[in-house]
């Protein structure tokens, strides 16, 4: 309960066995939201036991986790939050859990910070099957068991039918940032490299097939995956890291030309270095989509100085999720702001920060 | 960036001017969510100009903010989080904001914890007025700087037009929890007092009252706030506080129960010490409800030993959110995990966990 101690919590903690199935309520009611019997019987045999730990055991109105090692003078924390939404939930390579966890673990990855806790709260639709919440549920932990943290406290409500797609999840992030890491979206400099950890639009394409709107079929799976390792593996090799991001709604568009206007710099890219995958360019000509646009959910860009590139990059793709990697541009000091496409044909373009309307919709 | 420093940072932040206003967009889009021109265009145009602070205008994946200052030895770090639903979203006494951000920080406060940082991740339906998201969003502002709060980081989504209930918002917040401060709900003890810090239902009256569901007019408000304040105050004394909580959904019936179960204790209450306005007591005769079981938002239970409790009750009722504090009841040994009513006649009743279906459905 304080913020000294050796070593981290056990991300395993106790297995509770559950005394009792939950088969007379198989399907979510609205008393499994009210605070009372049923909210209790339903963290008691579903959320308990699954991503039971002795601080999500207590009980208490906020969690207190041990903090081990201690902050050192130095260290920083870091949070961040996200709305999860996504139709269908689950889909090829995924579902709704792996991307609630993986996208916070993710966004705590890009500033440099180790995660530590999640929370959840949890919104779901009168009706929603026990064994989907189930599911989903298992899937987190199995994600958070991958990156290493813990669910320290959650939260569930019940919508009537209708006024949720099954379940909303929304998870906030808690990490540490090892004293000296200065990564950030305002950090990228003229003369950095931009790297990219592998194949784009995998998540956009497999999810738009599973919603049966592609014409065809495809084998492409998602590629949802918690980046905090291959971030470790890219600090390990000693370079400067000036900006890490995860290219997800809107895609390597969004992300790069978000960078482009913290940094004040323009990134330049060159079309034929971007690996897409064969199925993935052909659903894009077909659809009429940029890869550019799709999201992604287990692909990050690293903007690091030229010398450290070929460094960063060996260190990459010895990692599961970065095997991938590949340089995709540079960055130079004018236009700030913008990104730039040098084609294969010889000429440019300038890719913009897609509209809203125009991106196919995931979520 | 560091954990170092020597004040915490001004909840106020830099008022952003808002360059141009959103008329062309009075109601939100399914691209407001998608992470293009149109989110960043509502970040710009709502979020950053009501919430603004230099943490949360860093615009990185995670926020880094200041701990100042820093977290010394014994000290703890503590976490909670809600998801927020009510119907409907504006009510006499407060809205979805205030009650987003008064829930968190009285679930930091219950476990001892000064509120530190609150990061908001909202659900919003297609078609829903940007101006009402811009009064709830002031709300959660003002309830944030009358805790000494700052948002410090958020996101949106958006999905389609009856699949949110208006807006949904899940809070999540962090706070420091000073050396020396054992508060839990397993640590009511046997001779303890309990108190409330005033009127119970009030929230639930109004909620219901705003829905149309009664009756009969009432000039009843929700009694939401934020108790950080009460807390320290309670602390202040010096007393040893064994367990706070704040009777939310399920009302004082839930979380005695939930006291008396975490701690093995029975909780005594006397009938004739539990102050309830009595327009509250009128509607619950009316319509057969317990005033044990309606929700509140701006009081908290405290379990503190007998000896400490007058000094205690006197400091509670110095606090604006804490004049009607009072005795209702006291701690003993047997029977272990419940809690029971002396009534005015001399009997003695169970006052039990109240089944969801039951209660008056506010959120």
């Amino acid at each position: 309960m304080t913020v000294n101690g050796n070593e981290k919590e056990q991300a395993g903690g106790p297995e509770l066995t559950c005394p009792m199935p939950l088969t007379h309520h198989d399907q979510i009611t609205l008393g499994h939201g009210s605070g009372g019997k049923l909210t209790a019987e339903l963290i008691e045999h579903v959320f308990y036991p699954i991503l039971g730990n002795p601080t999500l055991l207590r009980g208490d109105d906020a969690a207190i986790p041990p903090l081990r090692p201690a902050l050192e003078e130095g260290d920083s924390l870091a949070v961040t939050t996200d709305a999860h939404i996504v139709r269908p939930l689950f889909f090829p390579g995924g579902d709704i859990g792996r991307l609630a966890i993986c996208g916070t673990v993710n966004d705590l990855a890009m500033v440099g910070a180790r995660p530590l806790w999640i929370t959840a709260s949890f919104i779901l639709e009168e009706g929603f099957a026990t064994a989907d919440l189930e599911r989903i549920v298992r899937s987190m932990r199995q994600a958070a068991d991958e990156s290493d943290v813990i669910v320290v406290a959650g939260d569930t409500k019940v919508a009537e039918h209708g006024q949720v797609d099954g379940v909303y999840i929304s998870t906030t992030g808690v990490g540490r940032v090892p004293s000296g890491r200065q990564t950030s979206g305002s950090n990228a400099r003229a003369g950095d490299a931009v790297l990219l950890s592998g194949t784009i639009g995998d998540h956009g394409i497999a999810v738009l097939a599973a919603r049966g709107e592609l014409a065809f079929n495809t084998e492409i799976v998602s590629d949802i995956a918690p980046l905090s390792g291959l971030v470790e593996a890219i600090y390990a090799t000693g370079a400067e890291v000036h900006t890490l991001r995860d290219p997800t709604r809107g895609g390597v568009a969004v992300t790069l030309n978000e960078i482009a206007r913290q940094s004040e710099v323009a990134v330049v890219l060159t079309e034929e270095q971007i690996p897409v995958r064969e199925e993935v360019e052909g659903a894009c000509e077909l659809l009429g989509f940029d890869p550019l646009h799709l999201a992604n959910e287990g692909k990050l860009v690293a903007f690091v100085p030229e010398e450290s590139a070929s460094t960063v990059l060996d260190a990459m793709r010895r990692n599961d999720y970065g095997r991938d990697a590949c340089r995709i541009g540079r960055v130079e000091a004018e236009p700030g702001g913008r990104v730039l496409m040098e084609t294969g044909i010889g000429g440019t373009r300038i890719v913009d920060m897609p509209a809203g309307e125009l991106l196919p919709r995931i979520c």
